[in-house]
């Protein structure tokens, strides 16, 4: 941590931070300027906690080199990590990984539909909402446990691992039970007692970033999980929120490429979400591949027009199918 | 709802686009444009889910004219409510509430100390956290329910009433033991399922607006709690992310005079977190008095310097005992 | 235009309003909603300036279904325009065009050597800057008109056209004499009076995007320059600026498709400025391609190290050289 | 500045930082911690230019500690500067100042009008546009030249000093020849030419923040206008832009007491842009004012409905008068 004077700061004052610093059993370092004064904080094995500091006289501000994450750094794990999801990898080394499905599990029949669908298509894994966060309390909220079954029981007719969103601590025990995986929805990025009780298991997860996140704070989310003792982590970038209204959310795909250096956890995309727009989803789906993104997440139902949520953003089976072409022979490309 | 076609739309996506409203149980009014046709859709009750309609060729857009919500919208409830929480009331025709105490607790000591400063400097609430949310695993958790007892018995030795976070549906029924009011924190403005938990109970709820919410998700998020049965909610402001990082959040004073016109609900501001700078806390405490404010949230600590959380953004017990005779004559005078 | 009424606006006020419409010229046209009445306005051939249908008792909110632009729009020109600047071509139909070269010019040795670099490596057009927009006053701002020379000369020793911003009114005739293109900066996207004299000239414009401009107020500001008679227009995404401040803005490639569906014309994207990292270029440049971006400007110079401006986003000539192996690679395959 | 390297850094690559520095003139001092090395630059006179530094290899990051002004700043000049307007003064020591007056100069008359109400209203100063920047070049651009006359006649009829937006440089004489005081407008705040030429005059200037301009980049601009030799420099928020749309932008007040403390120069609010809504004008103009503004700057029209621009964010005249009676009262209190 860097401690930036004030220009008037007396030599007083700068001899109290350098006592309150090493009152934290840190060292303090003065780097006298011609401007001001500034004190470097050495010795802290990790993010230090300035609260105590900003507040003494003289202070300008405080300037954080550590981050508030360690453990989901390539700093302290060079090697890439590797997910494995019920033998779908996630990571340097392996495809893509394409997961697809609607956004609401509606019944029985769709989930078949879907899987079928996705299967044909050529993906990997089936998502599908049991649990649904709505803006207002008068839409659909989703089928529940019996929507948990119906993902299962797809998922297995067609060999392929689920992903769902767990919203509540109480649900984890039956998510695990039916899921392959874990999804955190970006609301629930900074639900820090959520992201503890799914870091206490081992099953995968699929972390969303919040949608006004930033990326020191998506890192941060992920070593919440990480701490608790589960490596299991997938990222995954679905659009943060700017003034900009023309798209449901920005899709921020340089985070791909950034997380990749800062992190060895995977991220995936998630374009049907950060754009609202069944149009923009192939194209952005290529474009994140390139980007370098480990998978894409988009949303497919067997009947979009139908859909009972975010039907305007779902592609239809034959979409898929044709965009998986264009996916195959792009990946074939990058390889 | 209005349905934009695009400019090139032909007469029979208009008829389909008709079709579709009346299968929904709505009317479907046509406006014929000079450059394009839009869709008056009448007959709805309140939000329409536009999902199905957005996918249908030839449209361009759709308008939402309804809101998300609608209990808690003005135009339904056209008095303004009163919140009472252990005799203290927020709301139109009563002084605007002063809420002070530390950011978290850390000891009973502390915390009857706290108390004691509120007290004296003229406060009618007492805050402080119990299970705090913090953006990295490695930083202080809070105390638990150790805390909320240590700020009951603080509470209770000056007859204050107490208000803290609850983060997890778990913890509800002990927070609703020890605190007169339940806050639900930014991070989980749109945990609807702890919404309805909430709003499952009668206690008094002080819902603080997320740090990228809009308006019309804030009251969306109130609308939750309300159509579980519990009506006892007051707002509170806390600042949204912006570009502008010299401030911690951007306190986003406007949104006073504009809630209290858009729905009956009592609103307060929180300054502290809204800029995290101590230097502002008085200025902005006394602009939001101004702005219409029902009460202010403020964090007091007996000493600031040694908090464990936030200190750089409390105010000593001197401070806030200033700031309150500034206050009182700012309410005299606006009275 | 639609004007929404509030819940309990009086008849009176609804025909105040239909009267205040017909004053206008225009159709005014009632629907009755279950909640609210709204108000539909026919026959205006484009925007409706609403500031004095928005003041009049027991309006809520006027939402306008036009847009302020229409030239510029694919509805009013369904054919995709092509822009020529000196036998390079941008827009469909022809293969993406590379633009690379320094962010400011510094000496005419750099200027031949960065020409050389950008031809050998198959970039077709040359830039740099003569007139630097810089945020504080004691940087350096650019070598000027003996800038301008040095950069035509350049371009024409390899064969390349150049494009170089324009920052006020005055320089526009010496740049024009100068420049194959124009730029317009990104601060200078609403400078309407400069717009407008680079619309009375018939040179090629390459427009950038605002750093804090939704697509609306974008193509709204080359429909000033299109309105004047010039259409020979290129957008340029170059990044929006966020919470997020990892990179220098947020880099919004869905811009790419949603401009070549609402607009006829070309739009390129540059990776340099918008992300503010060299290591991100790269991977960045091809993502934009792969969205259908119609080119890709980026910075390459002889020296990065000792770049007088920006040298942290500059690509070397051997790093530009790489990149357009794989760009050529990629672009043989899109076709 | 200080340097952050690289967790693997490697001892070369710290060595060649510390040449680097020193063949800037500077020095570097380096401060090894337990995780990462980071390196002090200490010697520079202000803000210095990173962009070589940062391409260095080893380097993770550059933290500037120097602010990108300096003139502007309360370090070197602690005295708050007070700016005279023709008798009427902005600063400490004095009361606020407020503003008034139609956004456009539409007649004569209009003026003639505003100006009796302004004055009656008891406001010190006149305002009116006369080259309006419009988003669309299809709204109305305001009456020029003619309209500087109106502005100044009305002006003198009541003895109120007049400030009017100048938009490009070669409006400058004339606009100085008729208006009191320059206001460079929000999308030209970083139009660094012109503040160079206004910064040439000894013009008094209203510099309104840009609509995405953080602090630093609003206390920037200025500079370029003192380091001309212009101190006659009054500062104004006028709102940010952010996601929320319910009011047009988001008015940042807080940037009032932290502009007081960052710089010696006097500040005020806009309250009409900055919200888009007449009916937040007067509760917020008092926020301001408590906030500590040195003046406010309102939208009054005889008659807001019929307004050519704006007309939705504007006063009457019995508004005006009305908030007037309320503000000297607050004015009253505060003293």
């Amino acid at each position: 941590m860097l401690i930036v004077m004030h220009h008037q700061a007396t030599k007083e004052q700068v001899d109290q931070i350098i006592a309150a610093v090493e009152l934290m059993g840190l060292t303090a370092e003065p780097i006298p300027g011609s401007l001001r004064t500034a004190i470097g904080v050495l010795g802290n094995q990790g993010y230090v906690d300035d609260a105590t500091i900003r507040t003494l006289p003289g202070v300008r501000e405080t300037i954080h080199v550590s981050k508030p994450y360690k453990m989901v750094s390539r700093d302290f794990h060079p090697v890439s990590s590797v997910v494995d999801v019920a033998g779908v990898k996630f990571g340097d080394g392996h495809l893509p990984v394409i997961i697809a499905g609607p956004c609401s599990i509606e019944t029985s029949e769709q989930m078949f539909a879907a899987a079928a669908e996705v299967k044909a298509g050529g993906g990997q894994m089936l998502r599908g909402g049991a649990f649904k966060p709505r803006t207002g309390p008068h839409s659909f909220q989703g089928l529940g446990v019996e929507g948990l079954k119906y993902l299962q029981q797809a998922g297995r007719s067609q060999g392929l691992p689920v992903v769902t969103e767990v919203m509540r601590i109480e649900q984890l025990d039956t998510v695990c039970q039916y899921a392959d995986m874990l999804q955190i929805g970006a609301r629930n990025m900074q639900n820090f007692d959520l992201l503890k009780e799914v870091g206490k298991t081992r099953h995968p997860v699929l972390l969303k970033r919040g949608m006004s996140a930033t990326i020191e704070e998506f890192l941060a989310a992920a070593e919440y999980i990480l701490a608790e003792g589960n490596p299991n982590i997938v990222l995954c970038e679905r659009g943060i929120r700017t003034f900009e209204k023309e798209t449901r959310n920005t899709l921020d795909l340089s985070v791909v490429p950034l997380v990749r250096e800062m992190s060895h956890l995977p991220i995936i995309v998630d374009p049907s979400h950060a754009t609202g727009k069944r149009m923009l989803v192939p194209v952005m789906s290529k474009a994140a591949l390139v980007a370098g993104a480990h998978g894409v997440m988009m949303e497919v139902h067997p009947n979009p027009a139908m859909a009972l949520c975010d039907g305007a953003q779902s592609l239809s089976g034959a979409d898929f199918a044709a965009l998986m072409q264009e996916i195959n022979q792009l990946l074939d490309f990058l390889n």
